[in-house]
């Protein structure tokens, strides 16, 4: 089977990558011609180009694109291609994305693979980076449940563990635990160094250890996939950051009043209930 | 040279084994037997015990109990020493610790180690733990810099750079890059967990990946290390915390209105400062 990838980069191209290796005949289209040159002299596709015909004779297309340019690319290559081509995305947003995608192409399936590392383009692409990550797939109540099973078995084949639901519980619970950790951990990289005393930022810088360096690295991220989030997710963010705001508000109000027995209450639960995230 | 360690758990267990590993002869103090004996039997001491006496014929203490026993330990064990025995401890705080501590001991040494890892115990022990960690020596203007540089010294051989500073700027320091952290980690788990929508909470749960796992690592952890923080470190974790909270209104307030030039300015701010706390 030929399958289509838009984009290689840390996704498309680690996709790329371990399709190839499962012995897909895969198809990469990048903007730029040096990405796909690299794409095939790192053996991570078959063919690559910068022009979307040559995805015509593909059979599933992945668009990997960065979330704002989704839409668009749909809009650009469906007329080079027959009408039973599935096409798919890989965007960490769905609500704004699949029921449009849909009525462009009625052959068009939403997934979410949860993976990825710090590093981002061609040179990031690791093999088997989709293992053991959860997939989601968000089709609507029109969409067809043979795409959809296709879309699935190539996710489960690169490793994914599979999940179903809709663009909007999809949406709202990776507000919780994608886009706002992206927020709240870019926020503390941002008031620890905007404090007005160098010598305790001096020291801090210094002292900042593996407590910091987790609690900060998606804040410290890509600044364009965070606007994203920000920008496809907004109203679901929203909540889910005035929520937090809220409830900080509670902890900063146990502390001031020495409600210790609160704070170890909070504390002692959420020790509990990590586990059942991981 | 004999060295006491009081506390045989994470920190005075891991720090006890690279010692004795450096051929020190490494006395240990427990209140439990059968802590003592698993760390004869694991080699991480020369000696164990569960009574203070045993400390007489060291030259040097460290004290490794949780923030909340320092104090006390002190205050229990002088009677049984020489007036010579260097006293130095690894809470996470000084401000409330070295000056009382310096009262109650004249050779008394302020020290914060900042390793560590999501376990506890003589269980957790591990060798190395300390390798590249950063060690601040937090003494005060009456402070032996001979003594000072006796435990910068013991903190050196097991890999450990070392830092110097007051209580103070330690303590404002360690607000920002670790108990901060742990207060805003920590609510994190507990605005997911505390959602309304069980649906929504139960589809987070799976497809919590990476960056929450990172995020949440530290407000997942000990409950009681998380308590003393706030406890001990009070003043200072409040000014944190509430400069964290302005900030993220200000990041509420750019989404909601969709400054996204202000979004991503900052995203771009915390992606470029982040590698300078690492």
């Amino acid at each position: 089977m030929k399958i289509g990838i838009i984009g290689l980069g840390l996704i498309g191209g680690s996709l790329a990558l371990d399709l190839t290796n499962l012995g897909y005949h895969v198809i990469g289209v990048s903007r730029q011609l040096k990405t796909c040159n690299q794409a095939i002299e790192r053996s991570i596709v078959s063919q690559a180009s910068t022009e979307f015909d040559i995805l015509a004779q593909t059979e599933v297309i992945f668009i990997c694109t960065p979330i704002g340019s989704i839409l668009i690319t749909l809009e650009r290559i469906i007329k080079h291609l027959p009408p039973d081509v599935i096409i798919t995305d890989v965007g960490s947003v769905k609500g704004s994305i699949v029921p449009q995608a849909t009525e462009l192409w009625a052959n068009f399936v939403g997934a979410h693979p949860m993976a990825g590392t710090a590093n981002q383009g061609i040179e990031a692409v690791e093999a088997n980076l989709f293992k053991n990550a959860p997939c989601v797939i968000t089709p609507l109540e029109n969409t067809s449940t043979k795409n959809v099973e296709r879309v699935k078995n190539i996710w489960h084949e690169v490793g994914c563990k599979i999940y179903e639901t809709t663009p909007e519980i999809h949406d709202r619970a990776v507000a919780w635990i994608s886009h706002l950790p992206v927020m709240i951990s870019a926020n503390l990289i941002n008031s620890c160094i905007n404090h007005e005393n160098q010598e305790v930022v001096n020291m801090a810088k210094k002292l900042a250890s593996s407590g910091f360096k987790d609690t900060s690295r998606v804040g410290g991220g890509n600044p364009e996939l965070g606007l994203m989030m920000a920008q496809y997710n907004k109203e679901q963010l929203l909540n889910s950051l005035k929520e937090y705001q809220q409830n900080l508000s509670l902890i900063i109000n146990d502390i001031e009043t020495e409600k210790w027995e609160n704070l170890e209450h909070l504390l002692t639960k959420t020790n509990q209930e990590r586990p059942n995230f991981l």
